[in-house]
């Protein structure tokens, strides 16, 4: 349930609440709106004592979260959620533009591809350190070599560094080194991940799991927040159907759907999502169009010879093209992409 | 394979040639681009004789034909094919919009929806005369009856009708009252009726069908194309996958990849491809930003009363409302809406 | 709704009932039960006065029909419909086997063909002699000549024939060749054609489309059955999903699931299913575990000169030693398969 | 490649090719068949120096492995592998019956629903003490108590006890418990995982992804077997398609399409992928008609009061009558169920 609280709540009543939330045996999330503040109290168990909270001279009212997703969800908090770290900005009417390699491979190809795409507007930079790869025998990243080139890059051109951890054990070096720590497709429902993710303070780009439901989304990012961590970024990168043109299928309406229902931003990557460096160019704009809170684009020096996902890469020039028809949508639209 | 006449062949050169053609026992369909006259000769047999026409002096160049839809290829066309009827244009960086209720279920509520969507910019009014129902007990449209209030609604507007034929010996009947003739996601690979439309000299608007590859969508179109009819119009609806939160799942993708392939014009249907009215309008958006020659909308002039489709149809402030964010993407993106 | 009459109501008191359901509106189904007759009463419109039918002293109850396919409904008619058409028996306990080539090719090919699937112990024929063929360039099938071959072999063997028709107006010159009017996935929602074969009095096999769910499925049967015609043979042929290593994903699920909810009898059709021979044995065995109440499989005389679907015929051979191991099953769990 | 050693090789001549191998920087995998051992050479790089080993006195031939899944392919092993713990005997002819309850909720309903399914005829007892779940606020499992309480059964009833490991750091307690590690789903792809089970010597039920192609799937397999633990179940639980009457949709043909590529055995879960305990049955026939080489199934002393899955549960009674079933087919198609 929500309890909110009346405006003007100090910080000592919050506490109070907090405690006494905790006394019934449920978790105490602490949310702090532009208008006032509202304690999310989750639980498997409730019962009518809860109920009791409303009485408290402090409480203005206490509401049921009817969503499964109770953190994520808009009930407990209207207000879109804005993610902010260095330049990058994502959410709330900003559209933050994450761009680079699938992987990264050597020090001047992620420095090159780091200062193009800083060049061309973005303010962060993706790149992979840890890979997973479908097989065993592929190359699985660069490993702690490839976060310290990553960290290169950004000391190199401000760019906040977005890259992926695969694996509980490994949150803490990643962490060392990224600003954005990213969640996988392939490991959105990795439950002990995501609560490892949900414990450190830096904001998570989750990834939607290729045959996900939106519930299954939302759930998977309450992990994460359950734990104490409030920024997420929800990624929608194409789910698996019966099509084959393309490596997935990249429904846009999610972007407005999930919008409806979460204050979490929502940001779109249109390179899984299609596969096809060509059609990378008019879903990104597709995308912000749509109300995207960013995008997520893989850009190599030199597609032809990427290590992996070439395929789907744009060329830095493609990307400065890309960015520029993104940019007029955006005007055209009321939205900031600077 | 495509005979590539050389440039100003007279009509006679051209007549000649098509003989020729028809003598090897393949289909001719005479093609006029902009700069040359082409002929794309195909039939289920070919032999070294063909490549005899190779020879003839009115030819440049005899070319295969890789793609299996052969009059819908790229390779036989290179430019769009621009499909115009009264102030309806699509195709070319032209966006036609087309709107209007699901299902025509009465003389003011027809008119009420045409003056609406053309007081909003629309061009083309959609509305269902012959419904296909899943349900033999659901209302099946009033058949004539609403032919004719369609007619009715364009005499007082201006307005091109679309509307669905469903089975081959209504043809005559819906063409006679149609400007552009619907076929419809079910029926996107009843082959007969594509050949029947094929037959007729009107526009088709081919809808795919929910688990339709794009390869099958385009011979379903070569269908048409190979009667002699060459103005169709594709029309991505969206796809059935696993998703539930959303009647279908609308791949944009298709739209640039189509334009990839082949040069007919490809128009996006929002309403059915989300099945909720909150979601048409940003979908409207992103599909002129990712290129799509035109909509096609559901407007009733009351949704809570409509007697199909009510959920997922936009008020006609609604649609007014979205007709002036895509005419914002369309201008800054270079396209023609008006 | 049902109308129930009671036990031994005379032919004279059906009569009058259907005339009474009739007078509101509604269509008056008669069903003969083993114990009972019912009169299945259905339309687009139901109000109180209907409820005046329990009334009658002939009527036992009057129920209302849930499902939405009110006469293939269990509710309508909890036995099961046993097909019997010459020597094959579909449903109720009775695995009916039909198998032949994809596609009538020449006289001997459909003649080797039948005696093969005859001396296995086939009791129905299939073969296509009217072919709906995704390219319009591809051998669309020796039409009436095809159907006069069927007829031949037929004669020749005395196994029923099995033939798609693609479209009503070809609806009377099948049937006049046809024992089982076959309707394909790509049409199982052309609402016409299924009025249409619903008017003949000749069972039909109405096929799964690749994208349909069980209620479109049965609302499909729905159209047909309400023409009058209670002879459908439902067909799971595999439905279309992300898997690309077989042609279609069969979920044989489906046989128990339609059981459940309809007393029309459920066959399975493992080649289209598949698309690979060496799965078919497996599946047509694991199909009669399951529950099926007949299979259609694709045999050719040489599958390596088939016209089409070679890649998923099975040879006489392989198909006699695939009934062989049908038999083994449907012994084992008590079906007759003869 | 793969390396085959000549009949009669001795220990020593295997070890020294081992080394060999290794001295060209591949992984050596030694697969010791009925009539002869080779070596499985794998890793990222190849070259000419490979070849060498052709020449080599012991080798009888050097092969390539086309399959991207170098030890998982039966290019490797055509043998089919068969997995034996205490009485579990999965493979080879043999089906393997694994049954129980979806989670362990307390010891008198574990050991209730062991002794059933023991009674029944299964040989090994499922049960959750880790559950991956969908929300954070739903039970999670007892956790290590649970194990223990698996662990109880086992020497209560000797059936050899699968459970499921989520993340590597759990995969040394788990193991300390159970006699086969699974691995779910959702992890499927979760690669560190499938490394720390991989360097385990217990046995793995893989599950396959609900949106895994089978490449994936066998590639997923690979990780496991590339850390030198052979011992890995596939299993089949059900894909996620448009169908939603189901909850997934269980191909069946992945039994026989598997065993042609892997020596791996196969079993399938007919309680997941169809998540409706009256489709159970007829599925668990259907699984062993096709060849599975087990079933795993939910089986719960109560299954309205289970904490979890209750609706896809059998009682133990519909157990008892499933397992008779599946016997008779068993005995019809000439494999061992015990």
């Amino acid at each position: 349930m929500i309890v909110v609280l009346k405006r003007g709540a100090t910080a000592d009543m919050i506490r109070k609440m907090v405690a006494r939330v905790e006394d019934l045996g449920l978790k105490a999330h602490v949310i702090e709106g532009t208008e006032r503040t509202v304690i999310a109290a989750v639980g498997e168990e409730r019962d009518k004592r809860e109920e009791s909270l409303a009485s408290c001279e402090e409480v203005e009212q206490v509401l049921p979260i009817l969503a499964p997703y109770k953190i994520a969800s808009k009930e407990t908090k209207p207000e879109p959620t804005v993610v902010r770290v260095r330049d990058l900005t994502i959410g709330g009417g900003h559209i933050g533009m994450i761009a680079g390699p699938c992987a990264v491979e050597s020090e001047a190809q992620i420095l090159e591809a780091a200062r193009a795409v800083k060049a061309a507007g973005a303010k962060g930079l993706r790149g992979g350190a840890f890979k997973p790869r479908t097989s065993p025998y592929a190359f699985q990243g660069l490993k702690e070599e490839g976060l310290k080139l990553l960290a290169a890059a950004r000391d190199a051109t401000g760019l906040a560094v977005v890259t992926e951890v695969m694996t509980p054990h490994l949150v803490e070096l990643v962490a060392k080194y990224a600003d954005v720590l990213q969640i996988g497709a392939r490991n959105m429902q990795n439950y002990h991940l995501l609560q490892a993710v949900g414990e450190v303070r830096k904001p998570v780009l989750l990834k939607r799991g290729p045959s996900a439901t939106i519930e299954e989304f939302l759930l998977a990012a309450e992990y994460i927040l359950d734990q104490g961590n409030q920024e997420v970024i929800l990624c929608e990168r194409g789910v698996r159907t019966f099509e084959s043109h393309t490596r997935f299928t990249l429904p846009l309406a999610t972007v407005p759907y999930l919008h409806e229902r979460t204050h979490l931003p929502v940001i779109v990557d249109p390179s899984h999502g299609t596969g096809i460096a060509s059609l990378v160019p008019p879903m990104c704009a597709a995308a912000v169009a749509v109300g995207a809170d960013g995008l997520i684009v893989e850009v190599h020096p030199d597609p032809k010879v990427a290590l992996s996902d070439g395929k789907q890469s744009l060329t830095p020039d493609a990307f400065a093209e890309t960015m520029a028809q993104c940019k007029r949508v955006a005007d055209a639209l009321g939205y900031t992409l600077s």
